[in-house]
């Protein structure tokens, strides 16, 4: 049903925003269902006495959220699920619809600081180096921020005096750009299976041969004889909270990778975009750290802690590997935002980062033990899933009865929302397995919605019994 | 000579940044010479009181900035000319040290409108739009700037139904993705000779085949022969003043490319980076525009117009072309920078963008007629030079006799700098021609820096006489 129109023409909201605003708020709280007709835009104009081009405006906003689809000599229909990739985690399969959405590992948009974050631009604006930043920069980087962040690698002994550090947009280009530098000839990647999509993808894409290997605390063995047959030119790593799982690797199997990784003259690349989001237990020395033998490029990023919309991640390694990656970068779109580099640099040099990371932990650390206890909960027996001390996500493993797209396709009719193991998938068939981002959501909608899984999946396994299986760890 | 060094502790300004600046101004202003060692940092920090790690951190900038380079065991020299790859363009071989420099093709930051950005970023941090601005957005772009740029292209007939919009991080990304997408398997690529040495680049390390043709007005059967011959995936032209000659390809040319690709079934690239600053003349229309055969990708950005430091272009196609670039987007970056992308919609919708792009085009128009008249009045006999209507650069070709690096080298020591014709070249040699980026200059160091290259030039060639030969179109 066409949802009731209010315009206010006085508004200083163009009209086609208005409209498009109101069709947005039907279509998520399911006034206007998947698959209904929207009205021609000739008629709605004439009913709503505006011009023919203001909904038309507003029906295409619609359209690139994927709200709605056109067909042409047909009409507009409201599309539950964009089949456009149009998500914020490199997967093709966020329902825009649901209510409680586990599907997006990332913060939630209500815990920015905006207060902070604009006087912190203000700052950067009034400063003496406003006009610097708004010409074009180098390619490695906006120098202040480079040299604070390379500080700071220092004093975490991340960073040696050869290492040098390149300013990426976001860790996902320091993977293509690794990809093009090491791997552009079908040279082996070894991932850790299952893993982040983009990830995968982006060596896939560029034609690395991308093999998957199973990555838990006892599992080590496998890695040494995955090196060993196949001669990996990098082996790339999320030793912190791993995405999707949530495992942390331990000391021991940290050192025993980058030893296997040293005799077989293999590049390690540590992932540590999640790293600052322990929320219980010891942090763990960085790979970066426990190397020796400057084998290793580590990589992190602002985008899990502040705000992801500024593309402002990093990679620090030893200046031999780091001045290809420069050179590639600078190919690829000369420089990464400065705008974005001196806001968050601002940001953090004035301490309000480490703040907002305090606040980040907090609220991350009530959100993953809401996640826990609905899982001990809710899920059917026969399930396991993963501990994490830190990050976005769980890993469930359901019993072998219970498929976990089928589970993904009835929960979205209920408004809840996940992402099937299927889209982690490296090597090994994940069919049983989901992941459940916590991050994003309060723990009353954890909880609800955890309470709809777990009835699905109940009602669909035939047994209301709890599980007695023990976790993973 | 180590410059004397004043600290003032009491400055918000950190000491490692205050001791850097005053190096820096040191260094640019001859102080400090080529070669010069600087004081070891043991040294320097005990002779100011500091401790030794500022003294490092002010060194570390002063390396990244490519104004002094550290040798192990031995010290800090300055570095006249930074022997690293970070300049503004692409080009290797900015010098640092000149005063005036024709070198690098962007406009001027004394130019950028600040308060005006200010009050930009103040409105769109204050929008109920700016917590999803600082979340993680949609590959293609942030929705209402590409709904924007689209309504603009189709009011100039530049976008029809069919046409979709990519935002990419500024021009160059576009010629990543383009590459990445239709001409990595060895494809060959035809270019304009001379082009940009970014756009050259970015084709051959991808490993396409890349050819060069000369596109001056008489040149268009070299075009033809060299379609049908080599077959090309792909033409890339920027037919409104090109870099680096400044020329504009008459719309009989545009019509006869556009055939001409049709026929070979290559897609035409249309590289309009330049076509805002027109300074005089008729506009033409875009081959975007006069192709009706949904071969042609259009490409822009805000870099040369606003501040190029913000990283937003955008390109315009068929849906069909556009789909696969807007997947090698998200596998590239996820999404170009939102607040950036927001930040520029602002200053556009808001009427600023146009109110800066008529000043930018007064200004600009008058430091072409400054460049044309000293070029004029100062090149040796026999040089020629193009008479561009619009852009950043003219073209300069010197009589046989005068070599352009041999000049180059001879005017950087007279604190002058351009490029010379060899870092342009695609498949012919260019000796004895330059380029002359004005834009960045006010019209009295345009003739400065002309007479400078002319007595350089009248000496080297032993005439002192004034040019004969006609002038390029």
């Amino acid at each position: 049903m066409v949802p009731d129109i209010r315009l206010d023409s006085s508004s200083p909201e163009p009209l086609y925003r208005q409209l498009y605003e109101q069709f947005k708020t039907a279509i998520r709280h399911g006034g206007l269902a998947r698959g209904e007709k929207l009205p021609p835009t000739r008629e709605l104009a004439g009913s709503l006495g505006l011009n023919r081009t203001t909904v038309a405006a507003a029906y295409e906003l619609l359209e690139s959220d994927g709200l709605i689809r056109g067909h042409v000599g047909r009409g507009s229909f409201v599309q539950a699920l964009p089949d456009r990739l149009e998500t914020r985690d490199g997967v093709a399969a966020l329902p825009v619809a649901a209510r409680i959405s586990f599907s997006a590992s990332r913060p939630s948009e209500m815990l920015f600081p905006l207060e902070e974050f604009r006087a912190t631009c203000r700052e950067v604006l009034d400063s003496a180096e406003a006009t610097q930043i708004l010409q074009l920069g180098p390619a490695a980087g906006y120098a202040p921020l480079r040299r604070y962040l390379l500080d700071q690698a220092r004093e975490r002994g991340i960073a040696g005096p050869d290492d040098d550090i390149l300013i990426t947009s976001g860790c996902q280009q320091a993977f293509d750009l690794l990809q093009r530098v090491f791997a552009s000839r079908g040279e082996t990647v070894l991932l850790e299976d299952p893993v982040y999509p983009g990830l995968r993808n982006v060596f896939a894409r560029g034609g690395a041969r991308v093999t998957g290997v199973p990555l838990g605390e006892n599992e080590m063995d496998e890695l040494a004889r995955a090196v060993e047959k196949e001669r990996p030119r990098m082996i790339v790593l999320t030793p912190n909270f791993q995405n999707p799982t949530g495992t942390t690797m331990p000391e021991p199997a940290r050192k025993m990778v980058l030893e296997v990784a040293r005799k077989a003259g293999a590049i390690v690349v540590e992932n540590d975009l999640y790293g600052d989001l322990r929320y219980r237990g010891r942090a763990l020395p960085a790979m970066k750290h426990l190397d020796r033998t400057a084998g290793t490029i580590y990589l992190s990023s602002f985008s899990k802690i502040a705000f992801p919309g500024l593309r402002v991640g990093w990679a620090i390694g030893p200046r031999h590997f780091l001045a290809g990656l420069i050179e590639a970068k600078q190919a690829s779109d000369l420089h990464s935002d400065q705008l974005s580099q001196a806001v968050l640099l601002r940001f953090a040099e004035s301490g309000r980062l480490a703040a907002h990371r305090g606040r980040m932990r907090k609220t991350g650390g009530e959100r993953l033990q809401a996640c826990l206890e609905a899982c001990e909960r809710e899920l059917p027996a026969r399930s396991r899933f993963t501990r994490p001390e830190g990050g976005m996500n769980v890993w469930v493993q359901l019993p072998d009865w219970l498929d976990a797209c089928e589970l993904a396709s009835r929960a979205e009719q209920e408004g809840v929302s996940f992402l099937p193991g299927r889209t982690f998938e490296v090597s090994r068939p994940q069919p049983h397995s989901l992941r459940l981002s916590f991050a994003g959501l309060e723990p009353k909608e954890i909880r609800a919605g955890l309470a709809v899984l777990g009835k699905i999946a109940r009602s669909d396994s035939g047994r209301g019994v709890r599980r007695e299986e023990p976790a993973l760890v």
